[in-house]
């Protein structure tokens, strides 16, 4: 048995599931491992180095995956670069699409806008994204975080409806397992971009400690901030911050930014110190709330099918839904 | 057909939804009028007006609801007024509910606290808690704003099973239809509080114009702050900012509380006029991000009908499961 969605539908695949395009850490290694599974990968080209790009999509090739990008930060030559190699998908964050769309289309490639509120979602409804992916602000790394999954689902739901009602909706931030993935579609979602629960697989480019870490802290360890901005000279637009661990170096530097700046070199030396270390304590950890619902690192094509079968199992009426004490229809599960 | 959980069994009732304690807003009026369609109505105590609650707790006599409040600003003799009146349960939010745990248990009631992140779920089960209910930041009023529903109900849900598996969980915050309890009740919750959603009906002690203005906003409208707490004199912990309408006060003086309480007796004058005059633009409008999902000011007792009627469509396969585009299991329905 398969959940299917018309985004399994439209894109052919057997589970509405996407792994986030990580900036760096999202390679070929785990995009192929997530598409591979029935999901749908997406290479981090974040900033846009053009020679990991390069790289990393000649390693996915003969795999189908997507590709994503920190749409301030690129140009459109990084963009064909990234057409040049017909991915499934370019996925565009934090930033105006508007100039990329025709090139994108002439390419025959779909684009998603990933968003943060409901007048980001209207925006992109007006230049003419195929697919909206709504953040809550629960997730790990850059967004507004003025808006939660919880609520954006469902309000983007009913606006896409009502204005273009063949748009995708996709449903990020807070994806954790099979739970989450069936709470998404039950609020609206036709898929789910998981970032968080792909950082915490085998395949993901993440250091050791850093995986260690994740799996020790509960939800409450993380929070939003732009100090990690300030210190590696990411020149974001203001309404952006981003949610990490909240380790020793946020907890000393989050709120005294304007100190941070006077001591740059210290802070930039004492930062990069520590990512050469794998010392967590300093170095950034780039995730979401849902890491407290990580507890093993695994594979990620089993973080997909099993993601997949939890959720139909939910869906379905199946054992789940029949737990002591778990919800039934008195109708039909008498 | 109705959806039956831990819930509804534990408290008789016939839909797992509650009407949150909402200070002076949730009325006997209100709390009744729910806890009649089948839900569980609660009356809104907050801050501890002793007069209001026993003139509340005398007009909902015949029908049983339960009593919420602000634990730091209330005491025991407050308590011992509202189990006078045997209520369904007691409600505390924001503080510590320990001193009252033996009080609320010798008289027979069970008690739910109020929490907003997982360290304070854990105090809560270490307390003695019947039921602990989880709010997201995207509630309306006050919490601590570092979690999200989404994410916070499993991880609750697992951290109950685990420690103590007899307490039942509910979840706040976003609830506005019957996607978002469908959604709720998937992540692993008993049942949910709402209470934007009850704040709009008719039974809600709401003006006209606050009414009037959350049917024309989206759920963006919203944010936290501190500034209403501090024009109102409310010596609230730090810990805790309210999400209101971000309104022309709220843009005014968010972010510049500094120079709000150097006139403090020039906005108070401002604040207090604005409530006499019902004017939304200055005065507080207490609502979360669901306020987006508020499009007419309906019957209390037809929203608890119509949210436990939709979700009980979408978990057992009915048409809304069926729409176009909805997901489906490709096994059980073909």
């Amino acid at each position: 048995m398969t959940l299917r969605t018309r985004f399994t539908e439209r894109f052919g695949i057997d589970h509405p599931i996407v792994s986030a395009p990580m900036d760096l850490v999202s390679t070929a290694e785990l995009a192929t491992a997530v598409s591979r599974a029935g999901g749908l990968g997406l290479l981090g080209g974040g900033y846009g180095d053009e020679e990991w790009l390069s790289r990393e999509l000649a390693a996915a090739a003969g795999t189908r995956v997507g590709c994503g990008f920190i749409t301030w930060s690129i140009d459109a030559r990084l963009i064909d670069t990234a057409l040049s190699h017909e991915p499934a998908v370019i996925f565009l964050s934090f930033g105006d699409a508007g100039p990329y769309v025709e090139q994108i289309h002439r390419a025959g490639v779909p684009l998603v806008c990933q968003v943060h509120d409901l007048a980001q979602v209207e925006e992109a409804l007006r230049i003419g994204a195929d697919a909206v992916c709504v953040q809550g602000g629960e997730a790990g790394g850059h967004g507004k975080g003025t808006r939660s999954t919880f609520t954006l689902v469902p309000e983007a739901a009913d606006l896409i409806a009502a204005r273009r009602p063949e748009v995708l909706l996709l449903a990020a931030g807070g994806i954790a397992d099979g739970r989450s993935l069936a709470a998404a579609l039950v609020l609206g979602a036709d898929a789910v971009v998981a970032g968080t629960r792909f950082w915490a697989t085998r395949q993901a480019a993440v250091t050791r400690a850093a995986h260690a870490r994740a799996v020790a802290i509960t939800g409450d360890a993380t929070r939003r901030t732009g100090v990690y901005d300030i210190v590696r000279g990411k020149d974001w637009p203001p309404v952006y911050t981003g949610r990490v661990v909240a380790n020793d170096f946020v907890v000393r530097w989050h709120g005294h930014e304007t100190e941070l700046v006077e001591h740059l070199d210290a802070a930039r030396a004492e930062f990069s110190h520590a990512v050469d270390a794998d010392d967590v304590d300093l170095a950034n950890m780039i995730v979401g709330e849902a890491v407290g619902q990580v507890h093993a690192i695994e594979d990620a094509g089993d973080v997909v099918r099993t993601m997949a079968a939890q959720a139909e199992d939910i869906l379905t009426g199946g054992p789940l839904q029949r737990r002591p004490g778990a919800w039934s229809g008195s109708g039909s599960h008498p």
